[in-house]
């Protein structure tokens, strides 16, 4: 498997991950990283965000939205890497993506400045894919993990 | 089990969850009802709340977040009605209230203007709670289901 | 959606839930009910089934297995009642019945003679269904709660 | 952290693996490591366990069991690797176990002659610790992943 891909297509990716998707917006999401083989966002601390004023932490739905978003990318990316699509094949491949279930665990609580979403594919099959994801803290501490099932064909 | 929790306290609860908590009012959250039986909370669909803007549906992260914070709520006010507690350690319990892990089902599109949701306590321990979610869109159509497990104690 | 499978269809799928597949007879599985709206699976507490002999209750495993068992089936018929296939058909959409996941919820020890799992099918699509599922003892209170993706086409 | 548990008390925990509990002999699991760090169980086909028996696949209910039992002993592990109990501290603490719930994902059909199941923890709290499991068969494959929320306090 090839786990690059071309530049255009990582390029349209984040573009339609960071602006066109308005929610990722709130969540203030940027697609750093996007191949077959994982997938990474950064997300930093936003008083809007903010699950607990008195602890500073993030809300726990901030977290799983994030996972969630990387999550998917990151099992598109597996199966386009796969599939032998052109682009027009590729946008309407990115518009039927979506969430059939989605599992966090939350191990810490989510302190500090910004923070690293990463999510790696399990499985990349013709209808459904699985990505396992995590989130470190701005001290490399990994505060949450998750396990994302999507529909991708 | 007495499955109504006194006036001031619903009043306490419904408070920290529509202002107190900056990212539910992002969601737009309003905590509708609370007892020891249920918790509802309704939201309304907002432009920056959409996932997909050629659907117009919610994003997935909406979704989870909704169904963690009201079933949070449902798991707290089943384990107050178990205790024994003065105002002073409820607020210190709502306190220590945290989401230990969450399930999310998205079973349909969410399409609509608003949505409700509703959460039932399952188990209400000592240290650890679990609810079952889901999430009725305006047709009273569910789109999305959830479990989660609480920190309690 | 018409909730009732005809009697030979009830029949031969209650036939191969508990006499064909092999480890339904270790955990000694009897479908006992079967429709578009349900199934229902009971299951008699045995010395083998045993995970902790102090406290003389089920293993997770097997909890976990049955409920899967069970939701798997009340997946494929809410499937089957949506399809218009002959038994040809039928058979081989049972063949390619799969667990894509599964989370199971561990509510109280799992003590008494006999159990009853009911799983509720929530979403039958052309490619994935959704079951939630419980487990009650033979006091009829509920032990766990269960949610399971199945992959359907 | 010292990774390393001393030689009697893996043998204790090893033993009460492999041959107290009665459905992981039924299972036919064997502990072959156990640290703070990791567990690792292996598990050989039978036709006992077989789900499918025209694929020859091992039942998804033997998967999430043996996922499940692997989570909670690395999660022990990792617990008492924190705590400063004696010989009967550390019986009482394992009697205590139990599973709170559990995620199975099932990647890829199951066959093979032998499988390893490795758990990892992800936290070790007072009260509640989390592991993430994978499953692999004999080629090395990973067929499976899964991640487990336990009690241990």
């Amino acid at each position: 498997m090839d786990h690059v891909l071309e530049p255009h297509l990582r390029e349209l990716i984040t573009k339609t991950f960071d602006e066109w998707i308005p929610f990722n917006r709130i969540l203030g999401l940027h697609l750093t990283e996007v191949s077959a083989a994982r997938a990474v966002a950064t997300l930093a601390m936003e008083p809007d965000l903010v699950g607990n004023p008195v602890k500073g932490i993030l809300h726990g739905g901030v977290i799983s939205a994030t996972l969630d978003a990387v999550g998917g990318i990151a099992a598109f990316a597996a199966v386009l890497a796969k599939a032998d699509l052109d682009d027009e094949g590729r946008v309407s491949a990115l518009n039927r993506l979506g969430t059939i279930d989605i599992r966090v665990d939350y191990l810490r609580p989510a302190g500090g400045r910004s923070f690293v979403a990463t999510a790696y594919p399990m499985r990349a099959g013709n209808t459904v894919a699985v990505s396992r994801m995590e989130l470190a803290d701005d001290a490399g501490e990994i505060v949450a993990v998750g396990t994302g099932t999507y529909i991708v064909g």
